[in-house]
């Protein structure tokens, strides 16, 4: 390894304020690079089965990865990680924005953060100096006023803050924390680990670039992906509407997630679509650090409800889970309901969805009027999905049992609650339904953190909306298959679709840019690779750092108790396809089951319950983690 | 894929005298490739288990690859294949030469023969015409007078042709095939499949060139290629030396197999060395078709012995085979033992290895003079072992029972006789000494050909001589492993390498051009591929493809009844290394198992008996293997 990677690794112990630097080797590094695989070293190396999420022995770790802080489209996402307060197992969210390739320029490529501090406090990181500072006047603020007061103390308006909320300090179960105000590290909870700790805020500020094993090499890549951004049809998209594109073809397909999964179509689509918002509440894009694909949205109401553009916008997930789940057409409200998502740090997801949960419950009569507080929690009730939202951060009457997820929630109200509960190892569903795209469900089912929509949704990866496969040629993929396809060429696409996002998220790579068929090619991101580490790597090398990963997550979940009855679906889903072109569409239990097979063996893990086998964990270098 | 690599299988039936011309698909192509990959396909396909292999029912393939035929130095090698009738398993050998380009330039990638002609036969293949002629006044002779006739009936002394001396017609189970008098399908016993059909010879001339995708990409690394080849140490020695730049080292380091792998050091290494033969008898050097490396031994003598130099001169394995295995230190006795082995087509280091044995069982009293018919078959008997040539391939004698392989020899002697049958899966042990070098034997335990030194030698491929791991960094190998080491790292470093030399096998490229580090490197062989067939392919997929390969082997393997138990090694290599610097050195059967439950493991194949997983079968779109 000729160039020599160097990174450092912050090491803050909040119970002690100890705060310390490590030097791992580069082997180290070119073994784990970031994100996902990286925080996993470490979660799995000092962490004790069974830790309490919400105790100061959890871990939290903040990992950038060795491509982060690069001057480059799509290169801006770190990941926060955790043992998970609301699943239980490896917790785990990625964010884009500018606080990872900041955190970079300070000096740093991950925070591994233990213990807690007695009172509130923040971290400031400025070029590798860093100190633990009294946050006692910041507790309790939303995350506009507490980023503004931090910026104003120190005196910088170009520090970048992660930081948490209200729901966060209130523990709920799937608060998140957000940079910038509108970058969310949004799923598993890691948000209420951070509150846990009594961490408010890990404000940085850095000035040294990267270095650069081959600096011209990257600008030739950067520079071509420019062109190439402005030139292709899905960074185009993506580009003018986001990702709230697929609202509509998530409708038409009839896979958008309705009325807590009861519909998959949505008669209010057409007020709550990427193109009416577009035409109405947006004033334009944001992006992430060096992006020049500008996919964030902005918008701002001054109507029923006002709303700020500091938070950005609401994107696919928002509208769905806020919308068209809690079968609400309101833009304005779910716009609102978006905005006081990220000044409390609640996950939209989650949080649409479990408002949605109790809708349904309410509709049934699991819950009554008294239940709400006098709240007629009906679907379609704009106003009081907005309420939700608050009485969750705050934890408050019905909002403190939602604020645990629907997991939970459910057992506390019993009865026939547990089947509207619409979760995967407790984490709620994200707004794609996969009775109509089985590679996505899939990895709801198999997903270490739970239900997650960054998994692998390979509908436009593996070319099924028009596009052939030579994009994803690389990987050997020669062939297309159809969406609703569950049958072993499907697992096996889903294992490459599956591998190459969680290369992603180790790579700090937003998927949004590199999701073939794209701006970015295979073959430019190994080369980028190459050109920041000087690394002679390859897409086998890269490949299998991800199944390094994968490997190293179901790790994680095995010693949390978690087996193969645990990779699976609410009853819901089993049920047919209630609209759209797909209508009666379903997957049966012993479709799922051999499913499982066939990927448990395609991973090297065991059929009993998913445990790597000895020689896979070999094969990629984890024989520490041989019993 | 927008190029449109366009492939033809020349089909042979020669009970028939059918001759057919397939045009697979480019999926096809782009799925197998070519060599063993290839070869594997047909035989899983058209080949009922449990076929006699020298009945008309075998396949014999004839398979080159998508690289074959191209100007550049170390493609030109293809692969021989069909159920061995040494080890009834797997049976595939490669050869160089100018064989397989010749048949790509004569318009085809693969010859599939079945059946068996009445009468002794020769094909014809001139671009893409194919005639089978007559080959009565051909049959009996030695190769080098048979290949002339056929050059000279057809008139054309460029022709080249693959055959058979008489070896192959007597059905000697080592019997090989030979292009151009000196490059050797040797193994397995494939010269006695085309023995067995009756089928003398295969001459080809092609005029065709073949088509490149990108043509300009390819010629700048061939012109990097042989540049690289001028000064690159290991090119540059194997250009001097050949490979026979092993013996000294092999001897030193105590891994050469001496007087029947009771010894590990041999005395008369000096007279037998690469650097002897390099002073006295070599006259220069041959190579393949477009190779600048020109690796090929040539020798002449006229003293005890008359030598031509029409059949090349010996490499590392025979010397050792014929030499320092069976005791003989003369040079020349050897050079002449390798012309009959090549006159005969048999494969030199079973034809060594079984002379060898003969020699312990007459020194252990188990053969006689009666036996031998006078012959005091002694360890260090030239003159006896260059007898015991003529009577294996004339299957006279005793050497009709060595005709057999050492395994059915041994059961044949009875007694003793089977401690000293040096074999796995019934074929002879090469001449590396495994006591010495873990990863070679453990190459020689589970190659589906059995021992087999062209599975994966990594000594040189893993920079376990002074060399760094760079080389092998795409790979994911970034640390050097010992030679003696067996374990969780040794079955890694293995599993990678055999990965890259079962690559090397299905897409024609020789090890000693290929091999890391060395001149072409990784990234080079890639853009080769993608250059030539247009494919935007990567080393992920071509490992893949080599996975694949090794696969399909495994259940070929499996078929006929081979299992766990078969991937083993002799006694003899459990018992303490007898010589050199590693004296007292060597592995348990514990130690061996223990390997090949991470290998089976890492291999997605079961404990039980290394079958390969359903979801592994699918993983590599083997679904077609799943019963």
């Amino acid at each position: 390894m000729p160039f020599g990677y160097n990174g450092k690794i912050l090491r803050i112990d909040l119970s002690r304020k100890d705060i310390d630097v490590e030097m791992p080797s580069e082997l180290f590094y070119r073994t784990y690079m970031g994100g996902g695989c990286l925080s996993l070293y470490y979660l799995l190396r000092e962490l004790k089965p069974g830790t309490d999420p919400l105790g100061p022995e959890n871990l939290l770790v903040f990992a950038s990865s060795v491509l982060s802080g690069i001057p480059m489209s799509g290169m801006s996402r770190y990941t926060v990680a955790a043992r998970s307060p609301l699943t239980g197992g490896f917790g785990e969210s990625e964010a884009g924005g500018y606080w990872g390739p900041e955190l970079k320029h300070a000096g740093f490529d991950a925070i591994i953060i233990k213990g807690k501090s007695e009172r509130p406090v923040y971290v400031w990181i400025h070029d590798e100096e860093v100190e633990i500072r009294d946050a006692a006047h910041l507790w309790g603020l939303d995350i506009g006023t507490a980023q503004q007061r931090i910026q104003k103390e120190l005196n910088d308006k170009l520090i970048r803050v992660a930081l948490i909320g209200q729901g966060g300090e209130n523990l709920v179960r799937y608060a998140c924390i957000i940079n910038n105000l509108a970058h969310a590290n949004g799923r598993t909870g890691v948000g209420a680990v951070m509150g846990s700790k009594n961490l408010k805020a890990i404000a940085v500020r850095g000035t040294k670039k990267p270095e650069l094993a081959a600096p011209g090499g990257l600008r030739e890549i950067s520079q071509s992906l420019v062109e190439a951004i402005k030139k292709h049809p899905n960074t185009q998209m993506i580009h003018k509407l986001g990702n709230t594109t697929f609202m509509t073809r998530a409708n038409t397909i009839g896979f958008l997630a309705t009325r807590n999964f009861t519909r998959s179509q949505f008669e209010g689509i057409e007020k709550i679509s990427g193109e009416t918002m577009e035409e109405t509440i947006s004033i334009g894009q944001g992006t992430c650090y060096a992006c020049t694909v500008r996919c964030k949205r902005k918008v701002r109401t001054k109507g029923r409800y006002e709303v700020s553009s500091l938070y950005g916008g609401p994107e696919y997930e928002d509208l769905a889970s806020l919308g068209s789940c809690c079968g609400i057409d309101d833009l304005e409200a779910i716009a609102k309901g978006h905005e006081l998502c990220n000044q409390y740090t609640l996950d939209c997801i989650s949080t649409g969805m479990s408002i949605a949960f109790a809708m349904e419950c309410f509709e049934k009569g699991l819950l009554t009027l008294k239940d709400t507080e006098g709240l007629q929690l009906r679907f379609g009730n704009a106003e009081a999905m907005v309420k939700m939202i608050e009485r969750i951060a705050f934890r408050r009457g019905l909002g403190d049992v939602l604020a645990e997820g629907v997991k939970r929630a459910a057992q506390k109200i019993g009865g026939e609650a547990q089947k509207y509960a619409l979760h995967v190892k407790g984490q709620e569903l994200p707004a794609h339904d996969p009775r109509a795209k089985f590679g996505v469900g899939f990895g709801y089912a198999v997903s270490p953190t739970g239900a997650d929509h960054l998994e692998a949704s390979h509908d436009q990866l593996f070319g099924q909306v028009g596009h052939g496969t030579e994009a994803v040629a690389p990987l050997g993929v020669l062939e297309p298959v159809p969406p609703l396809e569950s049958g072993p060429q499907k697992i096996r696409l889903f294992r490459h679709a599956q591998l190459i996002w969680n290369l992603w998220n180790s790579l700090g790579i937003c998927t949004l840019v590199a999701q073939p068929p794209s701006a970015l090619t295979l073959d430019e991101m190994v080369k980028t690779v190459r050109c920041v580490t000087g690394w002679n790597t390859s897409l086998y090398e890269l490949m299998q750092l991800s199944d390094r990963s994968m490997a190293m997550a179901r790790v994680f979940n095995l010693r949390e108790e978690f087996g193969r009855a645990d990779d699976t679906w609410p009853e819901r889903l089993f049920e047919p396809l209630p609209d759209g072109p797909h209508k009666g569409q379903t997957y049966t239990r012993e479709d799922l089951e051999r499913a499982k097979d066939i990927y448990y063996e395609m991973m090297g893990w065991d059929l009993e319950q998913g445990r790597p086998t000895r020689g896979k964990l070999i094969e990629l270098s984890l024989e520490w983690l041989v019993e």
